[in-house]
């Protein structure tokens, strides 16, 4: 009795057999669109699958990508693993010894590169041990001062069939590492099932929604978390996909939204604050056919969501996942039976929303009890499921830091869960300030003291205190111009918090020190005001 | 390593943790609607599963059920498989033989039944092998002639908690017989990972689309093929279920459908004809919140596809499958780029559809070859993927039978398929007539002669011929008071199909022989006509 394999497979042949007319919209580095069908696509995978086994690529081998969104990343998003290897993609905003680590620790046997990062690739070219470079672009050959094809050369003599072999659902399919904000970068691997399993499930009317009737423009990059698992979704229900290519400007967004007709996308909130900037400047470009816009990577500002929907129309939907997650775990659509005031509506939408079937989560307290569900109580997101990552790649000790013994992923997110079951975020584990045995949200008091009208940026942490263990502290970056005193921003806070949240004290500084994606580094600050109390 | 499994304690715990206050209603015998909510319900699925403890029912029993579409039906699909049994419904509509055959086949172990049906299983009492009797209702005590359980009774001072174990996601949920309209009814297990990624898969955009929001009704009787799986689907997404129970007639449905805001159901042709005659002697009771229904079981004609189309705006969805597969095959939803004319939308409407995601088929010759995607070449449908059935329940050699060795099941329908993917069954196996090398569908012949004016009803056999193999026969039963000759219906043929597609004769029957499940009974009837070219 043969066990039917979930493989990505099914998907690449459901997009040929069924979907074969069907567009793929690719933008070029010159500004061209590149356009073909999935059946055209179909028949380039296969001859990239030709390409990849004649350069060696054997089972299990790592395919790297140093990729923006184009439709060569998808290709190279299906052909390693339907034929048993591997897809590695690499963060472009990583430094380059990052990059160079990633890639040697992933062992990856070619790199493909776009043709404008170059240069970033020759920086590292001496530290990585890959055997074969591929620059991505629609030319025929590239200048570079290592040995390297140029995909369309390497590609077009190649057979346009290939003989897929049969996989193993749990082999991997695809690699990513974390931003490694702390420490080296760490490996995750997705199987097979994995990422199926993702994938229909993010399809789902209540998750992400996905239909053939779609126009999907891919925002998200491709390097970060398997793009959300949208290429693999979109392949499957015969979506039109739309690739920004390497200049992903709001300009270019938002003329693709309108020329490709795109009515499904996803980005980070910078995005959408990017776009509704470039919207107010520009109205007449106003998405047409777009009625809601997936946003992840953090929570998205109230009034970024409210401008959306009051001003274009567009539901702002948050989502919420790492890289450890394939990414997806929650999404938020306020239930049908909620009866919300407007406040109470955005409220509920910047919350992470509820967690998608198939997944199991908890919410544990430093004693592993479980919270209570009452929108307050404080602890630990862990979670397992079908595409919760299982362990770090080559890494036994911090698989052992990351997962529970009963086999929980931890997050490293503080959250809270209400008596629905959405789920909201409050702080990550380290930033989370504890005193005198409870906690206190540093992400809370950063949100208020940054509505106050003369802070440009505010960040909360917690300082070492004799009495308390922690105490917070709020470190503020005025507005040009503008002044307040510490005395009137506690005042702010008063009002909102409890008396023991409010912050001991209040320092003044020049700039937030920020990480390489562009988070805040309160490590940074913990270490400049560490002894803080002792002075 | 753990591997998450795939299992429809999921589904349970989903429902309880995030939708607990979302409704399910049920019209009891006597006309009264129950209504819970799915909190309660997961209480009483605990009782239930208590109780179950109690009568014996261990890992890997079965236990039967035979009853109407009821919340304790539901009850039902849920509690023995989340602690490791199997629920097994059984088709009342089977002779009384064959359902004492299929509860001793299966070995069940308890067997609940609606109160209603009581007698019928007074009537095989003394030739089935099971322990213990329930029966369903909201009395607390019923009259039996064997010893029995009322439901409510059984599980009233049951604890509302139960210590759900691990389960293998291999293992069996669920079990049914075919209808076995040719020899001995055939067994068909589910298991956990089968319901659980068809239930998915259901639930998406393109197939039948369902959400929190939506209110199903249940239609499709949960004694066929696990009510197509809506159940499950439905508490995944956490949707209000709507149970119509004993006494399913068009005007309880219809008043369901507006009393309960009903905005998904599911059902064969026979119930969406009756809805459309009772709405016609009702037009104030036109279903307000319905905007399509699912139709499966056979292809809805055209005719019915129209009326509700014009005049309810109610879409008919037709989907095609087999209780050997779950039964979710194709599903017909006509892709957003098909420019069709009201003539060929109508045409593809009839169609079997899409096959859907994770499904792998081919349609094969008497050669083993594939046929052409022209919509014309017709073979046999054969198909597997993760919820196809592997074999027959204790059964190895219709297993045998019915899957071929490079692990196929044999649908035994004749399909062709268009250059879209479109699949349509044009025939079965048994009925397709061979005439000198090629196939004709005996069903293309009967549709077209039912749609002669003076035609009640027509069915077309292939009777054994010294020169052809076998030429086709048509026995018509004409309309009281009508009358037309053989040449008139030869002629009235004619302009539709090839020369050699028409039958040799047409003869006058008062009545077609049908089966227990209400189809035509070819068999008799060749079985009749058999030696007609020898006479």
């Amino acid at each position: 009795m043969m066990k039917y394999p979930l493989t990505l497979q099914n998907f690449l042949f459901r997009a040929k057999e069924l979907f074969g007319k069907k567009e793929i919209a690719s933008r070029e580095a010159d500004g061209s669109i590149f356009r073909y069908n999935y059946s055209e696509f179909y028949n380039r995978v296969c001859k990239l699958a030709n390409a990849l086994e004649e350069l060696g690529v054997k089972r299990g081998d790592r395919v790297g990508t140093f990729a923006w969104n184009t439709h060569r990343h998808l290709e190279l998003y299906f052909a390693p693993p339907c034929m048993g290897a591997v897809y590695h993609t690499i963060n472009l905003r990583l430094f380059p010894d990052q990059i160079a680590y990633i890639i040697n620790h992933a062992d990856d046997k070619v790199l493909f590169i776009d043709s404008d990062l170059i240069p970033l690739i020759e920086k590292i070219r001496d530290k990585i041990k890959v055997e074969n470079f591929v620059i991505m672009g629609k030319e025929k050959s590239y200048d570079t001062k290592f040995d390297s094809y140029a995909y369309e050369e390497l590609i077009a003599g190649k057979s346009a069939s290939y003989d897929w072999p049969a996989i193993d659902e749990w082999d991997a399919a695809g690699t990513a590492y974390t931003s490694g904000t702390t420490g080296l970068p760490k490996g995750v691997e997705y199987t097979h099932r994995g990422l199926v399993l993702h994938s229909i499930v993010a399809a789902l009317p209540d998750e992400m929604g996905l239909s053939e009737k779609d126009n999907v423009l891919h925002i998200v990059p491709m390097f970060h978390a398997n793009a959300w698992s949208i290429p693999f979704a979109a392949a499957m229900v015969g979506a039109k996909q739309v690739f920004p290519g390497p200049q992903p400007t709001p300009e270019v967004l938002v003329d693709l939204m309108n020329s490709e007709q795109i009515t499904f996308t996803a980005g980070v909130p910078t995005i959408w604050l990017m776009v509704y900037q470039y919207l107010k400047q520009n109205p007449d470009k106003k998405p047409k056919y777009l009625k809601e816009v997936i946003s992840g990577g953090s929570a998205p500002p109230v009034a970024l969501i409210k401008a959306f929907r009051e001003e274009f129309g567009i539901e702002i939907i948050h989502a919420y996942g790492l890289t450890e997650t394939t990414p997806l775990v929650t999404l938020n659509r306020p239930k049908s039976y909620l009866q919300l005031d407007d406040e109470s509506y955005y409220e509920l939408k910047t919350s992470q929303g509820l967690v998608a079937p198939l997944l199991e989560m908890k919410i544990v307290k430093e004693d592993g009890t479980e919270v209570a569900r009452d929108g307050k109580e404080m602890g630990e997101l862990v979670l397992k499921g079908p595409w919760i990552a299982k362990e770090y790649f080559k890494d036994p000790e911090k698989t052992k830091e990351k997962f529970t013994e009963d086999g929980y992923f931890r997050t490293e997110d503080i959250a809270v869960i209400d008596e629905e079951g959405y789920i909201k975020i409050v702080d990550r584990v380290k930033d989370v300030i504890k005193s005198g045995g409870e906690w206190i949200s540093s992400v809370d008091l950063e949100n208020a003291l940054m509505a106050h009208p003369a802070v440009a940026e505010a960040t909360v942490i917690g300082i070492e205190h004799p009495k308390w263990q922690e105490r917070p502290l709020a470190c503020v970056v005025l507005r040009e111009g503008e002044s307040v005193t510490k005395e009137e921003l506690i005042e702010f806070l008063r009002p909102r918090f409890a008396k023991w949240w409010l912050p001991d004290d209040v320092v003044f500084i020049d700039e937030i020190p920020k990480t390489s994606v562009g988070k805040f580094d309160k490590k940074v600050l913990r270490d400049r005001f560490k002894n803080y109390y002792l002075r």
